[in-house]
């Protein structure tokens, strides 16, 4: 029997009505040759049922979701993922990200990774990688252990952030066509990894399309609380994509995308002048952040 | 308090975890303004997280998702809506439109209005709609009445259908850029219509696109059973939408956009030779296929 013939022997002729479409969609999937679609187009079917059951949409309200999504595609390009926003504003970015990494206890905790990765430039460890941004100074360190507290030798410790006025090297490719803000460190035989940049900032998400307007609409800000991207990669461990956040931050209560953990808050140590760490003599203000980061093994 | 300060005050800093994610969401619409935005809102974010818990997708899995979603947004244009047929074959647009027309007893049931209506050309009573279309004969009938079963006179009834390949005069524009196949007629002093056509095909929805691939791992055909449109509009009367679907099709039982209903499934009545209604002296093999609308009035 085809799947075509399945599908047709299962509801009977003019069946299709308010109260028992649901099951007559739901049986339209019995034939899924994967279990696994199986399992999504029911679980889906279900729930987006249940939705438009619960609100009941005039045919202005759905042509008016319809629209949305159309526009929301629309605005996607190889350097804008507006779904991706969608994902974040909703909550369902940190929930997937929860749901995939329900980690041992000592395991530094994840977050969202965020649309303005691409693999950095390699620097040797305690070099400064703002490249042409400017800004307050800021010294990253940390180590990179596993869960029993041995370090991990020759992790790659990738780092990135915004600028101080929240932009990333990758939204400015126009203007100048260079990395900057971002870089690959290994940590050392004690697992240390250390790195010079300058402080990032707060910022807005991407704003100007449907998503903006959706975040507008529901009376809420478009802003993420400070933060420093960390991810960290050694073989044998789960990767670790991870923040930072600066403590006393505005935002860390309503970051738009639900990002923030307690446990990825730290203080944003500020210098006057004086030695950093590393020797160097320091004019001015300055700042330190450092972090103890802990690998989970893979399962 | 601007509805930034209030978003920002509802969470607890460093509170979002896998287990009160969804109610932190939930708390970032509270300042929506407009109540309805905020029931939709928060009904979408409960149905969404509910969907992700059941399934816990991996992060290929979301990240499928995604693309998915920006596929079909890509696929959009002025002559093809992609996220209509995913609504369409997810059963969603039947829902709304059943949710829409919950209609008095004896009014005529409504189905999807498709993608293939246009303003049609005006014709006489009883005139041949056909234009370039080729195929056996159909003579269409009916009357237009409401629920008291009074005529209801210079209603207009719009007619269309696909050409005797499954194909609108939409989808053959670059072939033939002229209407076929559709025509707008009145209803007489004693609410009767009378038209000429040829017969229209059962058909694939367009397949070669997002929704197509998920139709296919759905195990499912993308046929729609042969029909004809009518959209019937009179001032003092709610619009009505619908088909009237040929007895005996084949994929009655699955249609793909579930557009079915007992009460719309009507005779395509053979004929051979003989006179036709309206006196004409006909050849060879012909159809006629009649029905009588009911329209409820405005509530």
């Amino acid at each position: 029997m085809t799947s075509e013939e399945e599908s047709a022997a299962a509801p009977a002729a003019g069946s299709f009505d308010e109260h028992n479409l649901t099951q007559t969609v739901l049986q339209s999937v019995a034939g899924a040759k994967d279990p696994r679609v199986k399992q999504i187009s029911e679980a889906l079917i279900r729930h987006l049922h249940a939705f438009i059951r619960e609100i009941e949409p005039t045919e202005a309200e759905w042509g008016a979701a319809i629209e949305f999504l159309t526009k929301t595609g629309h605005m996607c390009t190889d350097t804008r993922q507006e779904f991706i926003l969608l994902s974040d504003v909703l909550g369902v970015s940190m929930l997937v990200d929860a749901i995939n990494h329900r980690l041992p206890g000592r395991a530094t905790e994840t977050t969202v990774f965020g649309p303005f990765y691409v693999e950095p430039p390699s620097f040797e460890d305690g070099a400064d990688m703002r490249g042409y941004l400017e800004g307050v100074p800021l010294y990253l360190s940390g180590t990179v252990r596993n869960e029993a507290g041995e370090p991990i030798v020759g992790a790659k410790v990738d780092i990135w952030h915004s600028n101080d006025e929240g932009y990333y090297d990758l939204q400015k490719l126009e203007e100048r066509s260079e990395l900057a803000g971002r870089g690959r460190f290994l940590s050392q035989s004690d697992g240390s990894f250390r790195a010079w940049t300058v402080r990032p900032a707060a910022y807005p998400i991407p704003n100007d399309g449907p998503v903006g307007k959706m975040l507008d609409a529901q009376g809420r800000h478009p802003f993420r609380p400070e933060h420093v991207h960390y991810m960290i990669t050694a073989p044998g461990y789960r990767r670790l994509v991870t923040h930072l956040f600066a403590q006393g931050d505005k935002y860390l209560t309503s970051d738009v995308v639900f990002g923030v953990k307690s446990s990825l808050i730290r203080n944003y140590e500020p210098r006057e002048g004086g030695t950093a760490p590393d020797g160097k003599a320091m004019d001015g203000k300055w700042l330190e952040l450092h972090h103890d980061f802990v690998l989970a093994h893979v399962a």
